[in-house]
């Protein structure tokens, strides 16, 4: 199976976390989407230890809310004690109301509003991530009329290209996000931070992209930073506390894809790290990851039930089912790979080649293409793995289509999350 | 302008269906989506006279729900008279929350659940659109249990390409919808449907795209289906009495596309179809239309407030809003054009070219590229227009970014339509 907590049972079915996928279809209704939580605490552990190990106290994961924000998950990075980013203050409003402390939030964001400003200074977020001149500009005059400081990192943009999906690199030069170092603005922002009273600069951030499964991007970047610090210090005086390297590992969606050990990725990460440090003659600051895909991508399955099954003559076979692109835009968006299981039928033989299309009224509504599973009919349930990240996080009411429930499973035990959205929550709006 | 319902007034600004977009933006908050009443109601009317004109009584528009679902739009279409098309439960419920008449409802989708079925025709939906032979025999199952008859049509893809964007063509014979007369599917389920002692076959319908300016790709459409119902009457005797050519006129986006005279189109179409019908020999059924974007998307403009502005030198210049992806999902989807202005100075010269970018956490968050406006600073704000379809009824809560707040104007006068969602109603799913 593609994860180890992917099973089959003795009714040949698609067992989850222990549990009967199916039954938990016919419990919960569908489609359904099934967290397991084991899986999540077991992937923060393996950031959080492997961080502490390497580089020390202050060096610690922050959870990328953006993957999978709703409030049971704070409440989880709260007993694992990690930090969090958020990029809006919706994502620290959640997080505030599952009872997460602000001071571990790194607030993210290329347009963050006065509004937003002041939410957070009020609500103690421990460091703004400053993207743009603009922001800092205007968290300053905030600052001021408060008379407080804030801890701030500014986002700068190293410059590298990590080969992966257009739509989600965002460490190359031309980018919305951060300073660029190539360009002289990431120096001009760093001599902007520090004159400014109100702001103390912690240090600095930046992100390479996403779905990354080699070192060599990180490293790279984590290089440029370090000679950006080092040039810094030499040139005001100014050293960084902390080197935000954001996040990017890759998760495994399909065969064939590697499964990353992100504690031994973190090890091999911080020994070239660590070289770099010292030949570049740059005291090591704490290193923080914004891990969000890898800690919840695969801990996550949606569940549909089969509507139709039409093959057309000379063409090719669709399969349709009660979700789609309201619940997981990624194919429409980036034609992500998937893999899709029969969970009703698992252990039948998987030769019936089709597309899975969801219930819009699009043609893009796909969830994935030529996929091999036994042949369904009407009423059997359908399982999309790895649907953790980005999934309930992107779900939109596209067709007047409530969004899923979402249910936590711990070994084989089921308990809701987020309840299935109702019609009257869908027009609740509406004047 | 783009349309005739914008304009710009004496203190330099945007105006919409007569209002000050600045005074709007200030009144309600950004981002805002200003929706202009009579805009839809000349739209609506434009189709509906045509329709009569041409066709007589029986034959009008159906509002596709999907291109924007909220209860005021259908206390639109039942003043204005007009039919429905649906997608969903949801959307027939919502319709149905705003006191519209369902049996004016046609219910389409190509994968409806038994209980979408049963709400369908408890609740005297019109006519079910069926798409497949699944959804056939659930439908007559439940009708059998229930003792009761329904209306349908049977959705049919003549095999059309309208030379529009791929993800929303969906005439062709591979298409998830429908049957398609090629393959001799669309026979078999015809057939199938006449021998069911519960259903009750009005005729077909067929949809050839999106987005479309030519009358060829439905003219044909129209030609194929006349042959498809002149062979069935000539090979079982059932003489169709409605044919629903679907939707997919197009909408002036940005300058350089041209602007339809719907009623105008109608007329063209008309001629062409009663020619055809009459060199097969076929009886014109009464023809439906299913208009949702040519309804409502120059009716819209969203309203953003800019808050940072950043030229990367050497490569290009970003400008950052309050809104984006979550709101309009259509350019990371489709590369959508937009046109936009800067509604705050829309009188001064538009010489800044620049990418108009979101503020989510995602380098795909993109308004639009390359766009000429006066140069913005934090704080003004700018419109993109022509957003009344699928940006609404596409928006989500990614990077947990609350929908915006709706307003009709009618004449320069504002009221609420759908009030911005809070941080509250965001989290009120959750466990």
């Amino acid at each position: 199976m593609l994860h180890e907590n992917l099973g089959i049972n003795e009714k040949g079915r698609l067992t989850f976390a222990g549990a009967d996928a199916v039954l938990l279809a016919e419990k919960y209704g569908t489609p359904l989407m099934l967290l397991d939580e084991e899986r999540i605490r077991r992937n923060i552990r393996r950031y959080k230890e492997a961080l502490l190990e390497c580089f020390g106290e202050g060096s610690f994961p922050l959870f990328a809310s953006k993957a999978l924000c709703f409030k049971g998950i704070y409440r989880l990075a709260k007993e694992e004690g990690i930090g969090m980013d958020a990029v809006s203050v919706g994502e620290l409003y959640t997080a505030k109301a599952a009872g997460f402390d602000l001071s571990k939030a790194y607030f993210h964001g290329n347009n963050k509003t006065d509004a937003d400003i002041a939410y957070a200074v009020e609500n103690g977020v421990g460091a703004f991530v400053v993207d743009n001149a603009d922001e800092l500009l205007a968290l300053e005059k905030y600052l001021a009329s408060a008379d407080k400081k804030q801890d701030i990192l500014l986002r700068i943009t190293p410059g590298i290209d990590p080969h992966t999906h257009k739509a989600i690199v965002t460490g190359s030069v031309d980018s919305k996000f951060g300073s660029a170092i190539e360009t002289g603005q990431a120096e001009e922002i760093t001599r902007l931070a520090l004159s400014l009273p109100h702001i103390v600069l912690k240090g600095f951030h930046c992100h390479v992209g996403s779905q990354i499964f080699d070192i060599e991007p990180f490293t790279e970047a984590a290089d440029i930073m370090l000679r950006f610090i080092a040039y810094v210090a030499a040139e005001t005086g100014y050293t960084a506390e902390v080197l935000n390297l954001g996040g990017g590992l890759g998760v495994k969606y399909v065969e064939g894809q590697p499964e990353l050990d992100y504690a031994a990725v973190i090890r091999d990460m911080a020994a070239v790290i660590k070289l770099r440090a010292s030949a570049i003659g740059c005291a090591l600051p704490h290193i923080l990851l914004e891990p969000g895909r890898s800690l919840v991508a695969d801990a996550g399955v949606t569940l549909y039930t089969v509507g139709s099954v039409k093959t057309i003559k000379g063409y090719k076979s669709y399969v349709s089912v009660d979700g789609g692109m309201p619940d997981n835009p990624r194919y429409a968006l980036y034609e992500a790979p998937y893999t899709v299981l029969l969970a009703s039928k698992a252990a039948e033989k998987a030769d019936f080649i089709c597309s899975v299309v969801g219930r819009c009224c699009e043609s893009g509504d796909i969830l994935q293409e030529n996929v091999d599973i036994p042949k369904p009919v009407r009423g059997d349930i359908l399982a999309v793995l790895c649907t953790g990240a980005y999934n309930y996080a992107m779900a939109s009411n596209y067709n007047r289509i409530p969004r899923p429930a979402v249910v936590w499973v711990k070994e084989g035990a089921d308990r809701l999350a987020i309840r299935r959205e109702s019609f009257e929550d869908m027009t609740r709006l509406e004047v």
